[in-house]
C-alpha cells in the first residue's frame, strides 16, 4: 500500500520539460508540455483487497514490506489496468496469502484523500483453507475474532473494514460500509 | 469520460528514455527508467457520478464534448486527487449540470477493464432544484422514468445504473448495484 506518486518534471510522451499551468477550459493547475500538448492528469490510486474466511477466522497476513513492516494486514494492494475490483481482491489474496478466494462482494469503501487513494474490500471465502506467505508478507494466519491483533495493525482502512465485518456478523446482515480518513495527528 | 493515458516514453522523473521490464520481485512488465530507477505504474482511473433527483425526476446533461457528442448522461467525470468520491459525484454534478446536491451513498459500481476504468455512481437530492448546462454540456433536464431517452445514453455504465435505480425505487429499497462491461462488440 505504498504511496507512488513520480514527480512530473518531463513530458513521458516526448520528453520535454513540463509547465505546471491551468488548461484551457479546466480550473486546477496540471503538468501541461509546451512542446507536444499533452496533459499529464494525476489521479487517485485504488486499493483492493479482500476479508477472507474460513470456518469463522479471518485471514491476515504480516507485512514483510514497508510501509508498516513486521504489522498486521489484510491482504491488499494497487488495483492493475485490465482487471476488475474483484479479480484484483483475489489476485491480491493469492500474491500476499497463496491462498485461493471465492470473491462474494464489495464490502467496505474508504477515502483516503490526503494521499490520493481509495481503499475497497471485498468479503470472501477460502476454497480450499490453504495459505501461506507471499514475497510480501512475513506469515498469514487465521484469526478468531478474540485473537486479532488490534495493536499491530497496519492501516487505519483495515481496522475499519474487519470492525465492521464483526459488528455485522454478530448482527447476522452484511452491509456497505464507507468512511472518510484524515490524515493521523502529530504525535 | 475520455481515456486519458498518455504514452510513457519517458520518465516524467529525469527525462531519459524508459525501458519496459519485468522490476525485481515483480511480475509484469512496467515502465522503468534505467538512468534514476524510477518504476511508472499505470492503474485504473475512477469515474465518478450521480443520480441526482428532484421530486421524482432525474437530472441528464447532453454531451457538448467527445466522445458522445450529443448524447445524454448522468453528471460524471474522473476523481481527482485530494477529493472523496463522494466530493467528486458532487463536483461533477455542480460542473456539468450547475447544480447543488446532497449526495446520499454509493449505488453503482461497474468495472470497464478495458478501458482501465472504474466507474461509480452515486444517488443524491437537488438541493434547491435548480441546475444549468456547465461547459462540458449542452443542456441538462429533469426526466420522469417515461421520457428517458435509452436509445440516445452516452454509455453503457450510465444506462445500467439507471435501470438499477428505477427497479430499485419501483421495489422500495435501493441496493448497492455492480457488473463488469467487457468490450462493445464491432457492428
Amino acid at each position: 500500500m505504498s504511496t507512488v506518486h513520480p514527480p512530473i518534471n518531463f513530458c513521458s510522451c516526448c520528453g520535454s520539460p513540463v509547465a505546471h499551468v491551468v488548461p484551457d477550459g479546466d480550473t486546477v493547475p496540471r503538468h501541461v508540455c509546451p512542446q507536444c500538448g499533452t496533459i499529464h492528469y494525476q489521479n487517485p490510486k485504488m486499493v483492493i483487497g479482500c476479508i477472507a474466511e474460513w470456518k469463522g477466522r479471518i485471514l491476515l497476513c504480516r507485512r514483510a514490506i514497508e510501509p508498516r513492516h513486521g504489522l498486521w494486514t489484510l491482504p491488499a494492494g494497487f488495483m492493475e489496468n485490465d482487471e476488475t475490483t474483484a479479480e484484483a481482491a483475489a489476485r491480491e489474496t493469492l500474491e500476499e496469502a497463496c491462498a485461493a478466494v471465492r470473491i462474494d462482494r464489495l464490502f467496505a469503501l474508504v477515502n483516503v484523500p490526503h494521499i490520493h487513494q481509495v481503499h475497497m474490500f471485498y468479503t470472501g471465502r477460502l476454497i480450499d483453507g490453504r495459505f501461506g506467505a507471499g514475497v510480501e508478507s512475513l506469515e498469514s494466519r487465521l484469526f478468531d475474532e478474540a485473537e486479532i491483533p488490534w495493536q499491530e495493525m497496519a492501516f487505519r482502512s483495515v481496522s475499519f473494514a474487519l470492525h465492521a465485518w464483526l459488528d455485522d456478523r454478530r448482527r447476522g446482515s452484511f452491509g456497505l460500509h464507507t468512511t472518510d480518513l484524515a490524515p493521523m495527528p502529530a504525535t
